[in-house]
């Protein structure tokens, strides 16, 4: 084994680059990740593991990965088979600007029809969920009575070219942990591998519910009492 | 192994500490525990076993488990990882109220769509799955031609301070074996951790239904023949 | 091994007692057996094969069956835990009336949503997969241009009160292979147990498919070309 | 072995005979091949590897499949259990009129809902998930502003007489890499088995994504700023 293969061959399950195939498996049959969509990156340190561009998600194995180094920017080590993700500047971005152990990017419907139904600015309230997404400017969590707030930026030709509006939302929205890509998905990032996928999950548990609410006439971010005005609510029955 | 260890340590697949671990795994697949949401507990005489705060449901080890003597509320074992969840009163509510043998609390998103289409109380008649619903004061479920009632109380900003009106929603409906919580998901019981699965599964299946209803126009607590009033059924076809 | 036992216990994975719990577990996670709800029968010759009552369908061993004679109804075997299931006289009319070889009962959402929206027959025209349906009366299988026609019949307190309705109905539409119980469920039945699961999820496919269509405003059994008259259909695009 | 056998029998999983095995297991899970319905095949040379008719895709064996010659047409080893699928003439198409390595055909609902709510030609443009679709006639992919476009024909009686309308569509529509049958599902090729299998996935997600956009009212077709136009769309909020 060369130098360069020991950062992405380890018996370790917890070593990045299993974590990786592990979680896009995962990825995979939660319907995010299908027809080689998404990507994640970790990073340890300087040391930044990214899954490659084009490759089916379930079937990734750990040696189709890139390793970069954070501070050159230059590859450690290359994929044999694959090119670099078009995704790697953006999670670069959550690297370098929020100090984040991993980023994870998906194309969950969820967030794409939340991203066609909401303007600038994808807004929830008053979900338990909400107590699972940090506050990031301070320690600890949002609480019930709190706004989820997650910006959506629009999305571009190429994906490396949303590397600027990601910066200028993750500027603007100092306490969002993910930006949403209009007509395309979401990024979510966190302090390690494990907080990204239950960010990751408790985001999209609530895309999920905000589309299911408005279906339904309630509005998301109405607050609590506001579901009494919508147009199925039982008032009557109760 | 130490004493405390062998509160959580066994090779019994039936073990409290295992069932909690096979049963979270389960309930993760079903989208009801995800991003760290939800919580279980199981009780054998006067031991309490009970899944810690802020772990991922379907990773969680046995030796996560905190264990609790019912009658002192002292922890017998603590989780040398995590905190205790903020959903243990009310487990004990169960337990003290109602000599349940296991308490099951999700985020099912049907649950939470349900309190945001009821006032007061979740009524479904009429379904055959209602007869998996036991009537708790007397032995026997729920006939067919019964309605199934599940109260729905008001979320709070802390999980344990929902104690108060749990109990009190449990003394005034006391044929109930679940209470809703608004925004939020819901707790279910049993007398044993199968029954409360049980219990669990029909009660879902019955929320996840009574949505559908309310969508294409039929009421669930209309009972038998209000379906022919249902915007969508088709009387002159059949 | 006792005498009786040899009936339930084979290291042959295609003994009846195994396929059941084979079967069980995948009609679980079809979300069509939840809470203990639904059942399945086997028959060779004139031995019968009962899943018991009340049991978890993804939990069943092969030891918990029942084994019937069908021809003296007397138990050859009886499961040592469980009660006979209250589906057994449904599950003998399919043999008796129909020389069936297994028979399928489920609380599949999709039935019941049909039998909400449907008034005494279940109808579908031109869909694909009601060729994967027998014509029963004769050899062969539903062809594109035909319509698939299941009767409904109404739900009672006790299951086994299903009985009479259910073999009037198996009289009165001698090409069916499945009756849908209003709100309740579906038994479906065929040949062999491999004919009875795939017309099962042929015909679920179907209602599910049904219960899309309504929501899109488009006529299940409204033939070729009616699509062009749902409120959706895009003709002006295409 | 015989000479035959060595054609469908390998310990190798990448074999043909092996993959289509995996496969469809894995369409199965995805509800898109259940009721024995669809169907898959796989080209290397001029070998044909075929699924036969009426066979339980998640039970498939390599023993079960058929295999021809491309140029003769004639079966080098046939099925003892199974009759040659009626989609033969329509994967030997994929093979003839493109050159493809391999042909899926599911009955995917997404892919059916899209059938009735489409007239002659399926769009949708500007979602990110197109960039996984070729250009066909040139190298490379559909880009994040193009259209994707699925031609849509008619269904027939027998499956074998679509031949002559799918050659036409493949013909009009030189840079598709899908038919959709009205009322039927859908057929995909590729270059290779994996290339097909990831443009199948990427466009089940379209053809899901523009049902659920057709339902909030907002045009798949329409382009980037019109889901403004969607009855749903939070304008005042954002």
């Amino acid at each position: 084994m060369t130098d360069t293969e020991s950062l992405v061959v380890s018996s370790d399950p917890k070593h990045p680059a299993n974590l990786i195939v592990e979680l896009c498996k995962l990825f995979y049959d939660n319907n995010w990740v299908t027809g080689t969509g998404g990507g994640i990156s970790i990073r340890e340190g300087d040391t930044v593991w990214l899954a490659p561009s084009g490759v089916q998600k379930e079937r990734m194995q750990p040696t189709d990965m890139f390793v970069m180094d954070l501070k050159s920017r230059d590859y450690l080590r290359r994929s044999p088979t694959f090119k670099p993700s078009a995704c790697t500047p953006l999670f670069l971005s959550a690297y370098t600007l929020r100090d984040a152990g991993a980023c994870i990017h998906t194309h969950s419907q969820a967030a794409v029809m939340c991203t066609l139904l909401y303007d600038k600015v994808f807004k929830i309230s008053n979900i338990e969920q909400i107590k699972a997404i940090p506050q990031v400017v301070e320690s600890g969590y949002l609480s019930f009575f709190d706004t989820l707030e997650i910006p959506i930026i629009e999305n571009t030709a190429h994906e490396e070219d949303l590397t600027d509006t990601l910066q200028a939302a993750i500027k603007e929205y100092p306490t969002c942990t993910a930006v949403l890509v209009r007509r395309h998905g979401i990024y979510v990032w966190g302090e390690t591998v494990w907080k990204a996928k239950v960010y990751n999950e408790a985001i999209d548990y609530l895309l999920e519910l905000a589309v299911k609410m408005i279906q339904m006439g309630i509005d998301p971010e109405g607050g609590i009492g506001s579901e009494k005005q919508g147009k199925f609510f039982r008032g009557l029955q109760g």
